[in-house]
């Protein structure tokens, strides 16, 4: 094993949005050659908070799969796998589990940030309580290194790592400490100026067509400020602009002093937008269409992910057995 | 599947005594042609609250198999298996965590009880408050109608039987409601009269030899108010006696009387006890040297119950899947 292995994952909670695959897909795309990568759908998480409503998960696995593909993830270069494909999660996380004290969960600062958001809902339960060591497990049981996450889960990373050390402390030596990766930080609001986010509607997803791309520019929010073609308008409180700053970066500059200086309308502003985000999107979806043209790839993707990680998997969880000595 | 199907198991902690066979052991072998019956070393569970010294449980678990073969428990019959050989048992344990209240857990008055017994130690932990959900998913993954059980464990099939009905009301009707089988209850004392526990060193243990037996018999406990041999004894008070009415069922009554009037000395009383006792376990110890004249029988047990128990338990794990839609 000459390169380093990277873990990461994502629950299959619906439709990526552009700010998911600058965040996140993209750094991982770039990390493919350098490392060893598996990259997982994390289904049985997917449970932790939605164990009520499973109605749409085969659909959104399958989506989040395609996703992976067309952003470029590349399986002949890292494992793509179903978490729940490869049971060795389970019984590592079980083994976890048994030294893993109550505190360390209960003091973890998202359980208790998801505690307040989720409140009202039936969620306080004990898979819903042991989510990190779910987590530690899946990075551990490929033995990771290197976990690019964001910032948000650099909690469960830390308590990843304290399951390390105390497993290796009361048995052998078997994991290495991973250490996160932190993504960069892309400042992408949602289209309306707000955080991007599912849940207040303002994105766009990576499969938007280019009819949907340039339908929802053209609805974007504007600085409120400019109400008439020949007002100024301000940039800085313009969403608009704010993608334009990701995206249109050799550009922004004409784009401000245009927008200051009334030199360009919000209209042809737009367009520039809608035209650079298809642009940008025209490599995925060139992607998507193959899959597409493809049927079954998705399955083989997987089959082959579960198969490989799942030999990965066993090896570990034999350290982990002897060590125990169980 | 015409017969119904029992579940039952015990952890591999050491040798098992004549409580345990009594209280348990003999119970299930006359189960055995009634039932289909999957009879479990849980070594799982055994890290629950052992996890910190693992250095004896592959003897453990080789033993317990061994004391289960040579009390009568037939593998051309009933299913012995080691529970982390059947990896469904993870499964199933970490999808049923998804689905149990964490006050549930929390309110098992077991859970209260050990923390209690081993305060100081450290066994807070995950998989310590998720011993009945795993205990659940053993039964469960068996869709096992009926377990045997100590009344102690009755909170346990309690919650066994509410874990189903969670499940079954959330996705589909797919586990049966297991019904507690109480073990008769046998009212053995230790050899010191106490209740027969190996950390009070008042046990005998089931693969005791004549010799043992026969040394342990006449040192145990007597009337403290019969100090010569004419004195009258109270059988009442005496342990040899809780034992001749456990094991000499005919001569019982007049073991009572001559005691009472002197008739029967101590030393006799005992010998009388001994040569009962190795009456009793003589089949016992003629199993347990066939096995011992069988290199590799424990192993074989082990792996035909593994691989029958495995396809009971995936084809369960199908319907599960299928039924939470994942």
């Amino acid at each position: 094993m000459s390169k380093p292995r990277i873990f990461s994952g994502m629950r299959p909670t619906g439709r990526l949005h552009l700010g998911n695959l600058l965040g996140a897909l993209d750094n991982w795309v770039r990390l493919q050659d350098e490392y060893e990568c598996v990259f997982a759908v994390v289904d049985w998480h997917a449970l932790t908070t939605g164990y009520e409503d499973t109605s749409e998960i085969k659909e959104n696995i399958r989506n989040l799969v395609i996703d992976y593909l067309s952003a470029g993830i590349d399986p002949a270069k890292s494992l793509i796998i179903k978490q729940s494909d490869v049971k060795q999660h389970a019984e590592l996380s079980l083994l976890l589990s048994m030294i893993t004290p109550l505190s360390w969960l209960e003091r973890c600062p998202t359980y208790k940030d998801q505690l307040r958001e989720l409140e009202g809902r039936e969620i306080m339960t004990h898979g819903f309580l042991g989510y990190p060591v779910l987590m530690a497990a899946d990075i551990l049981v490929y033995k990771a290194q290197i976990v690019p996450v964001g910032e948000d889960q650099l909690p469960h990373i830390e308590l990843a790592r304290e399951i390390a050390r105390r497993f290796n402390f009361l048995y052998e030596q078997v994991f290495p400490e991973p250490q996160e990766r932190l993504n960069e930080v892309v400042l992408l609001p949602g289209t309306d100026g707000r955080k991007m986010s599912k849940s207040y509607g303002n994105i766009i997803e990576m499969s938007a067509s280019t009819e949907e791309v340039n339908s929802i520019v053209a609805n974007m929010v504007t600085d409120p400020q400019r109400i008439r073609r020949k007002d100024p308008g301000d940039p800085d409180v313009c969403s608009v602009y704010a993608f334009h700053k990701v995206f249109s970066k050799l550009g922004v500059d004409d784009i401000r002093q245009g927008c200051s200086s009334a030199d360009i309308g919000c209209v042809d502003c737009k367009r520039k937008l809608a035209s650079t985000l298809n642009e940008y999107l025209e490599p995925i979806r060139e992607r998507r269409e193959a899959i597409r043209r493809t049927p079954g790839v998705v399955d083989e993707v997987l089959d082959d992910g579960a198969k490989k990680a799942g030999i990965i998997a066993e090896a570990t969880l034999e350290d982990v057995r002897k060590a125990m000595r169980i």
